[in-house]
């Protein structure tokens, strides 16, 4: 075996976690969440979306969030967009990195973004090519990469399929999603090993949710294919808001502490990110999701 | 990389979880939890221990428990014992598997059992003799594998001689405590395979605690070397009472959740094993440690 001896931690919390939060989140704390991750080391942060605010109004805010931000140098900032419209108003917000979003299942994506897996890129690709035109960097999302709640059981083929379709639109990364969290280890090093042969290894990464349990091992399982990015959730936030029984991403602690334990070196110092997992947790009014956080109180 | 077909699984809720509850849990309880444990396939599954009930008052009633219990043909009931006295108490009770329990570190062995390491094996020899000589089978646990509470990092060197000690006595397995749960996959897998080299790695266990969120990584980094024993606890119920911050064990729920994904059996019907997982924690008025079970509704 031979992991990476350094793994990007692409922090989705602000995003991938707020999203799903029934309260609204005030625009102050999302201002110092972000700048406390970015304290804490984190140098790839997902700042929000331009989705409608009818979908998920949780993100309208996104243009002001990145307004109040102060300078932070090295630290790249993507937004999601699903479409020309929210590229444009990310363009005019000043980012210099959008993602993409398609699924592995024909079910999930009718259910969540309302058409199917081939009309979902075709509506991709002027949005991608935009994006590169005007200087962005590009990242794409496939969901679902281990199992539907709709369809069940996702063929690895599938996700290989869009991930491939994602890359050769000009996505600099494909990061593959396991929404519903009901991945296992062996199952996702599989998938991993699939998607490889269509996207080079070192362009993949893992988004692995923790709804089972599940999400740490499924990481190790896959870290020495040649994967040495993943995305994670500070506090464990998040979920799909169209995913039944979904819960939060990995803890960006957990992961952080697995990794440290490993040897393997993130740049993230673990109890400043600590301190940025509690303080959103005490303005969400709600636990953390994440065991180390618990365990160091 | 080769896993093993089957896991035994040895449930240590009913002792390890049980054991750490500040509230007294009614011997109905405890036969009702047996019982629905092995009705979920479980086929050893840790009852009690005769320790003093000064010291773990929890366990006071085991004998009862036991004397309550209907045939649970196939199923093996071991009991914690730390001396002859309690080896007395459990042969009373027509027990037919014991577990003795040494510390691969000075600091918890003097501060759990008030001895030197030394010392407690010199105690542990004359009850692993004496329960062979009665015809009983005798497992041996050895904690803070992977980290003590007072002394910080644990050597691999130091937890391979204290297993060698227990394998020599007789102990026909050895389980290894990550007591306080700081473990993470690399050192797990070295310190496993320190202990092989003195003892057979088919004659090892893993007994991994879930404070940091790493117990299911933990295993998964050493189910390759040959080890095929895990102890788990259902609802991830236990901890250690004398270990700050330890939270409780693996839950059996997430365990038999990998362990089905990759293909691998363990005779558990999952839906039984959280239908038990469930009445405990009702019985208890907590919620479920088991993130399967939360999952499952």
């Amino acid at each position: 075996m031979a992991y990476p001896g350094r793994v990007r931690i692409v922090e989705v919390g602000p995003r991938d976690g707020l999203q799903n939060e029934a309260v609204a989140v005030p625009v102050e704390a999302k201002v110092a969440l972000i700048e406390a991750l970015a304290g804490a080391g984190l140098r790839v942060i997902e700042a929000g979306s331009f989705v409608s605010p009818r979908w998920v109004p949780q993100m309208a805010a996104t243009a002001e969030v990145l307004a109040r931000l102060r300078p932070l140098p090295g630290v790249a900032l993507p937004v999601l967009v699903p479409n020309l419209q929210g590229l444009e108003a990310a363009l005019a917000a000043g980012v210099e990195e959008v993602a993409v979003f398609g699924a592995a299942s024909e079910a999930f994506s009718r259910r969540n973004i309302n058409c199917s897996i081939a009309e979902s890129l075709d509506r991709f690709a002027p949005v991608v090519e935009r994006a590169l035109a005007a200087g962005l960097r590009v990242r794409g999302y496939v969901s679902c990469v281990l199992g539907c709640p709709y369809e069940g059981e996702v063929a690895p083929a599938a996700v290989r399929s869009v991930a491939a379709a994602l890359a050769a639109m000009g996505c600099y990364e494909v990061s593959l999603g396991d929404t519903i969290g009901t991945g296992t280890p062996v199952k996702a090093r599989r998938m991993v090993e699939a998607v490889a042969e269509a996207v080079p290894v070192d362009r993949l990464a893992l988004h692995f949710h923790d709804t089972y349990g599940q999400a740490l091992a499924n990481i190790l399982a896959c870290l020495d294919l040649g994967v040495s990015v993943v995305d994670s959730a500070v506090a464990g936030l998040g979920g799909c808001p169209y995913a039944k029984g979904a819960s939060g991403n990995v803890a960006t602690e957990d992961l952080v502490y697995m990794l440290h334990g490993m040897g393997i070196e993130t740049g993230v110092d673990l109890h400043r990110l600590h301190a940025a997992g509690a303080a959103i947790c005490a303005a969400l009014g709600q636990p953390t999701g994440s065991r180390v956080a618990r365990a160091l109180g």
